[in-house]
């Protein structure tokens, strides 16, 4: 604290997060010296174009476009890529780790699609790669993991890792339609003009990926996570979950199972005593359960420019806090392990029929599901107009491909009106005392 | 990894936390070795009672009963503190601490109680004292607030601390009585046969003191925290919290305001849309609010043996992990605030009055608040009998101090059947788009 030595910091990029990780470090840097014995002072940050309007920027002389004076200088003490997109930021953020700089990356798509690569650059030049502001903002899921959770045999990750399709759901739930929802999230900055890679669960899917890379401990990319968004979502489906006791979210499920994985994105039905279901308006949580923790669940804010930068700088912190130790500067994959057939899924669902409202309908229907070995929890009918009715129905836990191939019978039966719809339910919390499944 | 070096732990004490502690490193130790590049082994623990029946003792011969064979020993890396009490807890942490041995505690009322000695002497002596499984057993919350959250000036921590009251509260909404609840609490092993340590709120009191201590850098010990416990929470409160969209909690609240502090432990009523309020059963959560972050909650498992000895564990890598580097290894206290004067806190309120159903009863309550500037925000009455009637009041924020005095002056009206109560109203999540206060 006597002595505190300057620590020279670059950035990739200086739009909303980048200019507020310099906010961060200039107003924070007591608190930053305080932490660490050192104060951290951003002296150059790439950009396209250094005459564009900035927040945030009382030295404009650190604007540069040339990757060069950050690469070529031996003086910066750690870089942090917050400019986003898989090129050119993959290539810098290589030749940063090769030459020896420690990097932290916001960048979820990077990670999560070149992970492989840039962790065993980072490895084999003992540096390292820190990630916490690519899932999650402010959440510190990935610190809690990586460090105090690395023991922990975590087996299964349950997320609302995607603001704007959990503040559709909420608002749904307080009686909007899809279309008013989305438009209400644009509005409020939620969501973007083309909202395609938040409703339609490809975000998540990105974060989800990282997630259960690190949990698990074998690469996890992209490719690898399946997912569906909450464009097909109706106010139906929203009071038949109320109806239910439940809500409707969309969870990101990562889980081990007997030494294979599985991860995917879907709306699903959440028991309203399940601590996920509390999860309102733009926040992100993440369930993470282990053998010694039994589940551990962080929430937050998800997404925002200071929410994300606050991230940063505490990977930053990390990173300097911790030069020279061996601590995490591993990849955190140590094995390769499969991915579960998809349909080799087990859990309970909720399934969704609309039927002509005739004797022996429901015996139809029963002995598809019964053919498959799917078994009915919860059945309610509705009357939904002369001759139709909706058919809402809990399954106990089934096989998904069994109760897809069910559904695909259903479906041909000549009482069925609609294509069934069917989303897991999240029930899984069993606390004693309280009776719950 | 290629040349694990053994990493020799002892243990003071070898109960429930203790002997999970080495279960742990015994059955994780691959995991382990993969986060730190080392093995840990416990190669002695301190006891009273070295015949006596034991968990997961696979090697007796680590058992002593000489503090001496442990301080002793120049081969032993890291020490876990997991005997609880004060003496002589206290002077062994305090030896192997100025003997340059890092020490990891389990004991919150040591840390709560002897923080500021124990910390000056770790620093002293360039060793981490680490102590996650004081607050909350698995759940990181000291990770997070020391390091992920270190420089984010966090200026309000809402806890729920204490399982035991927590699964007790619950148990009450679901229509048990306190002393129905209680006793089924003892029956489940979540309540001791003395359940005043939990139940008066001191228990949660302690975590309070460590939690606001790391928080706001200032040293707040036991006796700076008020407390009070839900002995005296009826059926009738829960009935009033349910009519009012709310639950009953008991709340640890820390509030750094204007460069002052409050800690305190009290019953709560919590709006349900709040994230404590979804916190069911014995588990514990914390809300931790901050400039850069908003709000971060983390929720979890607070008590339970392998819970607490997770912590533990975790704590151990993380001290393996970071030696030699000076992360952390300061007192979190860097300055001296003082306390804010127990009735300027401003909270809204639930207040709760017994009176005789008369005309000019409101009015004349309504004048009391008035002229110590409470104002009321809801006021829903209720007959209880012939003749009289219940007053369920919320009020906007208001002065502790004043609301006292004017609950004092009511207390003296003729109307007036029983000693008012109040409680605190926790609703301060404002989400735009929701409607929240």
């Amino acid at each position: 604290m006597s002595n505190p030595v300057d620590v020279p910091v670059a950035l990739l990029g200086y739009g909303t997060v980048g200019s507020a990780v310099n906010r961060l470090l200039v107003q924070n840097a007591d608190e930053i010296e305080r932490a660490t014995g050192h104060r951290l002072r951003v002296v150059r940050a790439l950009v396209r174009d250094p005459s564009a309007e900035r927040e945030f920027l009382p030295d404009r002389s650190i604007l540069t476009t040339d990757f060069r004076t950050i690469a070529d200088d031996p003086a910066i003490g750690v870089v942090a890529e917050v400019m986003g997109g898989i090129e050119p930021a993959s290539d810098y953020v290589l030749e940063l780790l090769r030459s020896g700089r420690p990097v932290v990356s916001a960048n979820k798509q990077l990670i999560a699609r070149r992970g492989g690569e840039l962790f065993a650059t980072a490895s084999q030049a003992g540096v390292q790669l820190r990630f916490e502001a690519s899932v999650c903002a402010a959440i510190p899921v990935i610190k809690v993991l990586r460090e105090s959770l690395s023991f922990s045999r975590v087996h299964r990750i349950l997320g609302i890792v995607n603001g704007t399709t959990n503040f559709i759901l909420t608002r749904m739930e307080a009686g909007a339609d899809y279309g008013g929802a989305l438009a209400e999230a644009q509005r409020l900055g939620y969501a973007e003009a083309d909202p395609t890679e938040d409703v339609s669960g490809a975000d998540a899917a990105a974060k989800m990926a990282i997630l259960a890379t690190v949990a698990f401990g074998t690469r996890v990319t992209l490719d690898d996570v399946s997912h569906t968004g909450i464009e097909e979502i109706t106010p139906l489906h929203v009071r038949a979950a109320r109806e239910l006791e439940m809500v409707v979210r969309l969870i990101g499920a990562a889980t081990l199972v007997d030494g294979r994985y599985d991860v995917r994105v879907q709306p699903a039905f959440v028991d309203r005593h399940h601590p996920l279901a509390a999860v309102e308006g733009p926040f992100n949580a993440v369930m993470l359960q282990g053998d010694a923790i039994r589940e551990v669940v962080l929430e937050g804010p998800g997404a925002g420019g200071l929410e994300t930068a606050s991230a940063v700088v505490s990977d930053l912190i990390s990173v300097i806090g911790t030069r020279g130790t061996g601590f995490l500067e591993n990849d955190a994959c140590w094995r390769e392990l499969e991915r579960l057939p998809h349909g080799d899924v087990m859990s309970p669902f909720y399934v969704h029929l609309e039927v002509a409202d005739r004797p022996g309908v429901l015996a139809d229907v029963a002995r598809r599901l019964a053919t498959h070995e799917v078994s009915v929890a919860r059945l309610v009918q509705h009357e939904t107009g002369v001759g139709s009715a909706a058919l809402h129905v809990v399954l106990h836990e089934s096989r998904s491909g069994e109760l897809a191939d069910a559904l695909a019978e259903i479906a041909q039966l000549p009482e069925t009106l609609k294509r069934p719809t069917a989303l897991p339910v999240i029930s899984d919390r069993g606390v004693p005392g309280l009776g719950w499944a």
